[in-house]
């Protein structure tokens, strides 16, 4: 049978994941039943230096198309933007269907949707924990469980084929700082039930251990603040994280120090957070731009954007002296509360130098416990299996190196559940006969978005990639067409080339080699144009090694 | 008085760091006196992502000439790269001085001056630990260290001011592989006698507590090694770390596999380090191309270069199915017995994923004690102050961060003692009254080199990611130049934007500002062409929000 038609006439399940189970970010998974289907989440993830000019990546979504699948719902977990962050460019794509969200989670949603330009009111739906809804053949019922975030949820899901659990992003933290707790009790029940599939968060896989909680955080925040008693001091946080807010929000008051919000994103997040009363501060105590130079500098905190060192963030432009509120002085503090993101390291470190030069203190991870994760290490991983009992497991939102360690870890600690670890773009199939990875593929993989939002195509990029690191040598030719006659002297531009090299020699050879086609009215020009591309490339390679890109042009008139 | 002045009548000793004293990478230091100077090593660093093109970075030497400084001796500490591999580059440009270095390090310089093209053979002198030599004003003790490379030493620098010790780069490892043992008898007696100026590296300053030994590592290795029966194991690591490689010939010998050896940088290093008495091994078990599919796989340790996912480092071409000897089979065992070094966690993490999908298993730092790093903890750093109780120190080899900690830890342990921070490009003076950095500061910076060793000037760099990252628009016109008559139609080609944009109306808008000028016997073309640029990026910001380089060229026949 083929793929299409086992979507649609089979009675089976068909997992299709189509982001997140090879990277961490773009989570996107669809459950299939009978030609139509429920996603879980549609996030973006973000590029690095290695993908010049690129700005958001997302998942492609041909499967729909190509398989004919209608979307009965779109349901969100939590807000971060590996979660929902492509929602608002890829929600009119798959035939807009009614997204389902949390309170804050819808909250952080319609700005997003709005700024790409569609926020389609009438297809948001509000869930709670607890409270099942029904889309399609699925019956939903959110489960609160605890994370970096406010407001996320894991998912029970009715199927046909029985009870599937999606963690979704957590950590199991038994004294959230929202006082919302993990239902345990629930996951216990679900257990107990029976759970045919479990889905759960490989983030942190590769880390042993229980991860500490928000609360812990706390006082060793509490105790570092507290002892700076001269300068600023500086917090560089997630701006989602909204728990780590409201702790630095409770210890700036304590230690006598009012707040200033720095970037976009933290205030944007801190007044959806505000208005949706996850927060709560005495917000006359929030320093305004024309207050900051009349307050003592051992009386301020400011909480700011940049710990992954972005070129535009609030941090970086405080390091550069080019902020317009805030400058870094002396003896000021400055503390990353959060992990370097792998492929920024470096970045992170020449900020870290920038605010040393500049006589700050900075403190990071590894100078003192100032963060914790949002994902469950092993033994809370551990936990989820002994709770859930699935009869079958598949590790979601991992790179490929982390589901292998999750299915593992599945392995030992639950040997009798079925596992395996599938990619984006593998078709899952779970029957009361079967769970395995079927041979056959669908398409999956990445669109690349540039800041503007146009799509960038993967050719673009190789080929920027190419010039960008080799150069280009532009060759023109002006000729009169019908005795190919030269009109000017030839012309050799080169962009992005080192600088010692003999043009002259070239220009000679390639003046030499028009010149045998004057008096020609017949000359195939494109032949004559690879030509002398050849004889470019040829020549730098021989005489200074190089391998740019050579665009050659004969314009003849 | 001015610098030079300072440089040349002075009795001073001035320190003057070129590299190494804002980056792990590309030491060198010239000590100066009178107008003369010793210089310390001579290294290189590499380039990450954002320095499009480039292969290799080296210090700027024009201090040298600007200040006209006569060099008599370079002196290397040893020969990673980072402390020798711009000899061959800079050696002639600093006026051709000798060249001390002990056995192994002069060893390793020979290729590396032969691939530059340039081996003084007369200029080379090699040093013996415990043996003073004279270099102009300078006399010179090499004192042995231990590192996770073999031979190597630090200084001890007999000056017009008194005694200096400089570390190189070390470990203090009390149980070294090859029993040379670091000299804390020598650096204890210097101490006794009285140091001026201590300089030390500050590679791992932010590490607490004591590094552990080679050896100690060899036992975890071989137990790891011992526990795998069936498959391959390969084993990637830092070709330079001799010491690491006579472990693991030791093990194979012991476990009962044969060894493979893999990649350019390892057969040549292994090829030097036995020919220099410094590895053992029953070289006849040496695993041949021609010889490896018919040895069982469980017979099999291969030692392999890419640990930092080279793209064309053995390991990779392994993991893309390319490499033209090693396979890797579902159930072979890869071992990173190496650090990710700062910038290539991301190109790491994709090989490893990789590697899992070929079914292999894979073992890094994280998973088991495979890696030991070749630089002092903090402890360590401790000690050298304790053994040396210099009166002034210089932190040394770190990126500025790490200078201020070593700067701190020095303040904590040896609080009598004088110190600061100092970057490259900064001058320390040191006389029997002062220990300072001057405000005046000398030419230092970075040289990039592309892979065939042209030198890529930095606003190269800056316009290959420009146009790396928002690609070209080339604008074409050919007019008579007697009345700007157009020859042909206007041509628009553009490289590395993204698909989707309307030319026609561009390409209009540009024909009607082009026929403003028809019948002008008399146009400015430099700023038409401007005018053609800036009508270009407008429309393109405004339309699709693209910011790409454009080159117009309007060609007057």
């Amino acid at each position: 049978m083929n793929l299409k038609r086992l979507f649609h006439d089979s009675p089976s399940l068909f997992l299709v994941p189509l982001g997140g189970l090879s990277e961490i970010g773009m989570n996107m998974m669809a459950l299939v039943h009978r030609g139509r289907c429920m996603v879980i989440d549609c996030g973006v993830s973000f590029p690095d230096a290695y993908l010049p000019g690129v700005d958001l990546i997302m998942p492609k979504i041909d499967f729909f198309h190509e398989y004919d699948i209608d979307v009965d719902a779109l349901v969100l977990t939590h807000s971060h933007e590996d979660h929902l962050g492509a929602v608002g460019y890829l929600h009119h794509k798959i035939g807009s269907p009614p997204i389902y969200g949390t309170d804050f989670t819808l909250a952080m949603l319609e700005p997003r949707m709005k700024e790409a330009g569609k926020y389609p009111e009438k297809k948001i739906n509000k869930i709670t924990p607890g409270k099942k809804f029904k889309a399609g053949v699925f019956e939903i019922e959110p489960l609160r469980v605890t994370h970096s975030l406010v407001d996320c949820v894991g998912l029970a899901i009715q199927t046909p084929q029985g009870m599937l659990v999606h963690t979704g992003d957590f950590k199991i933290d038994h004294d959230p700082i929202d006082n919302w707790q993990f239902d345990e009790q629930r996951f216990r029940e679900l257990g107990d039930q029976g759970v045919r599939l479990l889905m759960s968060d490989s983030t942190n896989v590769e880390s042993p251990g229980w991860s500490l909680s928000e609360k812990a955080l706390s006082e060793s925040l509490e105790q570092l603040i507290g002892s700076v008693k001269t300068g600023k001091i500086i917090v560089s946080l997630f701006s989602s994280n909204i728990h780590r807010i409201q702790i630095l929000m409770d210890i700036a008051a304590k230690v006598g120090r009012r707040l200033m919000l720095c970037g976009r994103s933290v205030l944007s997040n801190v007044d959806l957070a505000r208005q949706h009363g996850h927060l709560s501060y005495d917000w006359s105590q929030l320093i305004t731009s024309r207050e900051i130079d009349d307050i003592p500098s051992n009386k301020i905190m400011v909480l700011s954007t940049g710990t992954q060192a972005e070129a535009r963030s609030a941090l970086s432009k405080m390091s550069h002296g080019t902020h317009p509120d805030v400058d870094i002085d002396e003896g000021d503090t400055i503390i990353f509360s959060s992990r370097h993101i792998p492929g920024n390291e470096k970045r992170i470190s020449l900020l870290m130098n920038n605010l040393h030069r500049l006589g700050a203190k900075v403190i990071d991870f590894r100078d003192a416990f100032v963060h914790v994760s949002g994902h469950a290490r092993q033994d809370e991983l551990k936990t989820i299996f002994e709770w859930v009992r699935p009869q079958n497991f598949l590790p979601v939102h991992g790179e490929y190196r982390m589901l292998c360690k999750h299915y593992e870890l599945a392995k030992n600690t639950i040997p009798n559940t079925k596992t395996f670890v599938a990619e984006n773009g593998d078709v899952v199939e779970l029957s009361d006969k079967v769970f395995r990875k079927l041979a056959e593929r669908v398409t999956a993989g990445k669109l690349f978005l540039d800041e503007a939002r146009n799509l960038v195509p993967e050719e673009t990029i190789k080929f920027r990639r190419k010039m960008g690191s080799q150069g280009i040598v532009l060759v023109s030719a002006v000729v009169r067409r019908k005795d190919f006659k030269p009109l000017m002297r030839l012309e050799l531009e080169s962009l992005g080339l080192p600088g010692e090299i003999d043009w002259i020699e070239l220009e000679q050879s390639l003046e030499e080699l028009l010149s045998e086609y004057r008096g020609d009215s017949d000359v195939d020009f494109e032949s004559l144009e690879e030509e002398i591309s050849l004889q470019v490339k040829r020549y730098l390679r021989r005489e200074n090694g190089l391998k740019p890109v050579v665009i050659p042009h004969i314009y003849a008139v």
